[in-house]
């Protein structure tokens, strides 16, 4: 069973994913699965599989192995994916690997930090006026979120870049190189809806130089589009709401 | 508080959003909410405030009323959204007008059906080699999201149109105006996660003659892109995925 983790919190997991949690034999996890929700399988050996940022990983293929393996030998299997299986998180090349191994599987979706991120620190990624629908898309490799947005019109719709802490500087000079105005709100999200949450609100043209903390791991999203001014620090600042027609 | 009623199956709200419902006592809840996700709220009075295809409805500022004199009345009020509070969802806007007016406001974030209903028929709006991120828009107005696509490039990332069941022929009609391949991958879903879920699967070209069942709502969704050629149903039919190449 293919389960997603959900942003941080232990809570925001779905029921559905708790139950299936709380009856595993075997539980394997990413890096990224924070404690407290591994605490909802007390009694599943658990293991973890997943990448982290700078250390060696486990291939992909060796992931599958695992599953497929313990699947044959009758153990209930969750692979513990962080947000929702689908989103980023290769749970489709999982989801083919184990059908053509003739192992059945489920999907339990899970709520990406894609929207939650954004949300725990007051971002709606749509908002009537300022945005009327969001593109989500890795930072890593490069060359796709370049595609992508070498076409978007700037702040069209809100952009959310995962997995983009480190290329926050090269993010920001493509943006600006293919006209979209440095004036942008932009926003950085760390471990949201956990107590170590860290955000920042500021503008395209700031995001290269921002200072941010020291993190195990790559929990961290960008945010650029007009949403941002509706941030909870912005709000708190009765700052006006950015204008749409400035992107234009 | 603003409430996340997750794609429609009970057991895929969060555990946060099921405990809040168990702790209501006035729920002010869509038309589209699940009568078994109201059914965790048996101890409030519950009261369908949402918007209802093709009846009138509640204007936003009557229930921006609502929730601010039941709050301000001490009642606990649970403002029990469809998917995700700030997913379409008019969220941010009944966040400021309960700020304005003094109340203060929690955000429970919830499943959306952007991803949760595509995951439900098999498809992943992310996979490596066929879409890099995906785009979540409304079908209506439909200005908003043709100004979007018509410099989107087709087939680059999975393209999920909410609330576009009466829009497919003019969605299609757009899309291959405005050059993209009628081969393209093309799938409608409707009550996902639902005993009364209903997929489609065929292509951008097909979509428009789609004869969908009859239902109660505006439930469903219009996925766009390469990644369809891995639904459940393809799956099946042992189709191969569809290159990527094909629609550049």
């Amino acid at each position: 069973m293919l389960v997603g983790a959900g942003p941080g919190a232990a809570d925001l997991l779905t029921m559905r994913a708790a139950r299936a949690l709380g009856e595993a034999d075997l539980v394997l996890y990413d890096a990224l699965v924070s404690r407290e929700v591994l605490d909802l399988a007390p009694q599943a050996h658990r293991f973890l599989v997943g990448k982290r940022a700078g250390k060696p990983s486990m291939a992909q293929s060796t992931i599958h192995a695992l599953m497929i393996r313990a699947a044959r030998a009758g153990r209930t299997v969750v692979r513990l994916k962080c947000g929702d299986p689908f989103v980023l998180g290769r749970g489709g090349e999982e989801v083919l690997a184990l059908e053509e191994a003739g192992v059945d599987v489920e999907v339990v979706p899970g709520l990406s930090s894609a929207t939650a991120g954004p949300a725990d620190s007051g971002i709606p990624v749509t908002h009537r006026g300022l945005a009327p629908g969001f593109l989500v898309l890795s930072a890593v490799p490069s060359d796709h979120y370049r595609r992508v947005l070498a076409t978007l019109e700037p702040g069209s719709v809100t952009v959310v870049l995962m997995m983009s802490l480190g290329a926050r500087a090269e993010i920001a000079d493509f943006c600006v190189a293919h006209g979209w105005p440095s004036s942008l709100p932009a926003s950085i999200v760390i471990d949201a809806t956990l107590p170590s949450a860290w955000t920042w609100c500021g503008t395209l043209g700031e995001l290269a130089d921002v200072e941010i903390p020291e993190r195990d791991g790559e929990r961290g999203l960008v945010v650029l589009g007009p949403v941002v001014s509706l941030a909870n620090e912005n709000r708190r600042k009765e700052h006006e709401p950015w204008p749409m027609d400035r992107a234009r």
